[in-house]
């Protein structure tokens, strides 16, 4: 199932191969990130596996649910799967040495943001969303996968507590539909949103910049 | 993309400008006990922000993918985005001063409820759903928001365990389907449907009345 | 609304009748087992029904999402819903003396399981998806509303953490894929799967076997 690409777009089969590259890297560094959740959490293989395919896919699910483009690509094309797969099953077997490389995952997680958030962007445009809600659209796909991640261990979503992560996605994504308002050439656009979302992350964390948090004197629970 | 409206329906266009005021309205105000909820639980902006889109929309967003209108209207049309934003930065900055308002927040919570829930029946019998389901899906609007939101704090969600609210939400989308099947007008009907799920749900409140909860002896964690 | 049947199945009616026998039967012992862990985390009367139904559909529901079958069946078909509503019912009144028959609840579980997985994979074929992923969505379908009823009580679903309940689904879903690709025929197909589906699960139960834990010799928190 082809998606009814705009013809604002200029090279329709560019974008398309552009933006299964993009989602499969992204997949890949995600899926690495939920496997390394499922380890810790002493999950068993399915569990792990499960994980990985959840972190890895469940931003790009949810964005495809909500523009209508069924079945979501995750689902449809099996070298997500294959890709999330393989992801999960190294981290399964070689867990201890690969979290020895906190450094680089943290990058590896900056890029797969970028990734996601850029392609995210690129495929509500490409199905007709208004601009706001496809730069919204690239955020969520970005930062789905790690909110469902965190929801299937039952902790709250760090990308709610915790920050410049959604900014970060959410800086790309714009930068994607900001080109697409401007008419800019399409890869040259992609790539420097993807620096931006890339470079705003791994500042923040180098930094350790974060978002302010609200003054509340109240702690009690009683909600509405 | 305009929903396939019901013949059925007289005035089609009176209709739609309703749903959308009902709809408006009660993403404010479920906007606003989503943000109080994230401000409590220490989130960050972004977080506070997340939690008031969620709680507003989500709901919504439920509904409209079951039904298949897609893109959900919360993702199509920027004013709802925009409507929670706004009772997310409100929040956020005037935590303390908003949140002494216990009875008021209480009340607009019941009126945001009342609203969803026959908004959620109109659009559900709008898109030819069978009547007991029509309803199902106005209760489904109205309480699926304030289930995200709670999921998203690591939390039973409080419309499980305490009462009367889910069951208000189920009496107001009732009355829109009966009235439905009994082709009253469209106006008058929503309005007693409002009604009666606001006040059944104050009445609640006040009177502390709660549905039961079974009798276990066992309280094991053993699960199928 | 019809499925697009697929023209290489043979008697369409028979394979439509089979699939809402299973998916009925699966429906009351998912239901049953969503409420049961309500009464045990102590949820009222709404909060017991609402996980019988979540428990029972939620898989379902997910399988039809992804697929595009809109409105989901068991959101269109009154029958999946009272099913469920008599299920839960059923517990809320008589847990203490149901819950004595944990081993006919065990058995009852797994044959829910193997009735939706079939039945997944059944319809996701039906729909025109590739093998693998029919497989696939075969065991969400078995596992979906076990996962959605752990969430809603805020704790790690079970499925990830012990198993060869997910593998269980698994095989019985690939059995239904294989006979698809092999040109079986479609009702021993099913009974075989099932059976498989059925058998692998009370012999992981009897014997206590599981899927292997990862070894991760750090225990902290930080995650990506």
């Amino acid at each position: 199932m082809q998606p009814p690409l705009n013809p604002l777009v200029l090279d329709e089969r560019l974008l398309r191969d552009l933006l299964l590259v993009l989602d499969l890297a992204g997949t890949f560094v995600f899926a690495i990130s939920g496997a390394m959740l499922g380890v810790r959490n002493r999950l068993d293989f399915f569990g792990v596996l499960a994980l990985s395919f959840v972190a890895s896919s469940a931003g790009g699910i949810t964005r495809d649910l909500l523009i209508g483009a069924l079945p979501p690509a995750a689902i449809n094309d099996w070298r997500y799967f294959a890709v999330a797969m393989g992801a999960g099953v190294a981290i399964f077997f070689w867990y201890s040495p690969i979290s020895r490389l906190r450094k680089a995952i943290l990058v590896f997680d900056a890029a797969g943001l970028a990734l996601f958030a850029v392609a995210g962007a690129e495929k509500a445009l490409a199905f007709g969303l208004n601009p706001m809600m496809a730069a919204l659209l690239g955020m969520v796909t970005g930062i789905g996968g790690g909110i469902m991640r965190d929801l299937l261990v039952a902790r709250t979503p760090a990308v709610l507590q915790r920050d410049l992560y959604a900014i970060a996605a959410l800086a790309g994504s714009s930068l994607v539909v900001i080109g697409h308002l401007l008419d800019w050439a399409v890869i040259p656009t992609a790539i420097a949103a993807a620096a931006l979302c890339f470079g705003i992350r791994l500042i923040a964390v180098r930094r350790g910049w974060s978002l302010p948090v609200a003054a509340s004197s109240e702690q009690d629970e009683s909600s509405s």
